[in-house]
C-alpha cells in the first residue's frame, strides 16, 4: 500500500512537470509571435508568465526533494526523480530565454519590421517541436524518441549558422538595418539555445530510461 | 563509523566538484586569451579540454548518484548532494560556452584584430571572479558570499548591454567591421551567460546553506 501511494506521487510529480513544460512552451511560442507581430501585449504576457513559471518550478523541486528525503526511492525511481529535477531546471531556463526574446522585442516596437533573411517563425516552430518531442519521450519513457531530439538539434544549429551569416551580410550591405538584423541574430541564437535545453531534456530522459534498461537487463541476467 | 565514512565521501565529492570547477574556469580564461591573441593553439586547447570536462562531470554525477542510492542521506546532506548535481551541470555548460568562444575565434584567425569598443579582457576577468567567488561560497558554505555573486551579475548584464550597443553603433558606422564586431557581440553575450551560470551556482549554494540553516533553527525551536 505505501508503495502504491509512492507510485501515485511519482505520477503527480510527472503531471506537475508536464504543466511546467506547457508553460515554458507557451512562453516560447508567445515570444516568437510577439517578435513577428511587434506585439507589446504579447511581450508583457511573456514577462508576467515568468512568475507562473518560477512558482511551477519551485513546486516541482519541492515535491521532488520531499519524495527523495521521505521515501528513500529505489534506483530506478531515484534516477527518474533526479531526471525530473534536471529537466525542471532546463524548462525554467527556456522560460528565461523567452523573456529575453520578449524584452528584445520591446526595445524595437517603434521600428517598422523590415524584411530580414531569417525564418524566425520556422525556427520557433522547430524549437517548439523539439520541446514537445522531448516531453513526449519523457511521458512514454522512450529513449529512441529522445534520440531523435538530439538529431533535430543538428538541424537547429545549421539554421542558426545560416541565419547569422545571412544577417551579417545584410548588415554589411545595408548598415541602417543593423538594429533589427542584430536583434534577429540574438533571437536566432536564443532559439538555438532553447533547442539546446530541449536536447538536455532528451539526454536526461535517455539517462533515466537506459539506466532503467541496464538495471533491468542485469536483474534478468542474475535471475 | 559508517557515518564518518559517509562524511569522508561527501568531502571527496566536494573535491571532485572543485576539480571540475577548476577545469571550467581554465577553459573560460583560455578561450578569452585565445580571442584576445587570435591564438589557434589556445583555441585547440579549449576544444580538447572539453573531453576532460565531460569526464570530470560524469565522475561527479556518478559519485553523487551512488551516494544518494546507497547512503539514504539525511536532509542537509541530501540538499548538499542535490546542489552538487546542479552546480556540476552549470560548470559543464560554462565549459561549453568556452568552447563556443574558441570556435568563434577559430573562424576569425585570418582577420587582423581591430580596435573594438568592448573590454572582453575585463569582462573575462569579471566572469572568472564570479565563478571563483561562487565556488568559494560553496567551499565555505557561506550564503552571504553567494549573495554577492548575484549582485555582481547585475554589473555583468550592464557591461554586456553597453558592449552590444557600442558594437552595433560601430557596425552602422563602419560596416566593414561587421564580422569582427558581431563576433565580439556574441562573445560578450557568451561571457554574460557564463556569469548567469555562476549566478545559478551561487543560488544553489544559498539553497543548500539556507535549507540547512532553516532546518537548524527549526530543530533548535523544537529542542
Amino acid at each position: 500500500m505505501p508503495r502504491i501511494h509512492f507510485q501515485l506521487q511519482l505520477a503527480e510529480l510527472k503531471d506537475k512537470l508536464l504543466a511546467m513544460a506547457a508553460l515554458s512552451q507557451q512562453a516560447v511560442q508567445a515570444s516568437v509571435d510577439a517578435w513577428l507581430q511587434r506585439d507589446q501585449g504579447l511581450c508583457e504576457y511573456v514577462r508576467e508568465n515568468e512568475t507562473a513559471i518560477n512558482s511551477a518550478e519551485r513546486e516541482v523541486d519541492d515535491m521532488a526533494y520531499e519524495l527523495l528525503s521521505r521515501e528513500q526511492p529505489m534506483a530506478i525511481d531515484l534516477r527518474f526523480i533526479l531526471a525530473v529535477i534536471k529537466i525542471n531546471g532546463d524548462l525554467e531556463r527556456i522560460g528565461d530565454m523567452a523573456v529575453g526574446i520578449a524584452v528584445r522585442t520591446l526595445g524595437l516596437l517603434d521600428h517598422n519590421p523590415i524584411d530580414l533573411p531569417v525564418d524566425i517563425a520556422g525556427m520557433g516552430d522547430f524549437t517548439g517541436r523539439m520541446i514537445r518531442t522531448a516531453v513526449q519521450a519523457l511521458l512514454d519513457g522512450d529513449a529512441l524518441v529522445a534520440e531523435s531530439v538530439r538529431d533535430m538539434d543538428d538541424e537547429m544549429d545549421r539554421m542558426n549558422r545560416v541565419a547569422i551569416s545571412d544577417l551579417t551580410a545584410l548588415i554589411q550591405e545595408k548598415p541602417e538595418t543593423a538594429d533589427q538584423a542584430l536583434a534577429a541574430i540574438l533571437i536566432s541564437r536564443s532559439l538555438e539555445r532553447i533547442a539546446d535545453h530541449a536536447t538536455n531534456i532528451a539526454t536526461d530522459v535517455i539517462f533515466w530510461v537506459r539506466g532503467a534498461d541496464l538495471r533491468h537487463q542485469l536483474s534478468l541476467a542474475v535471475d
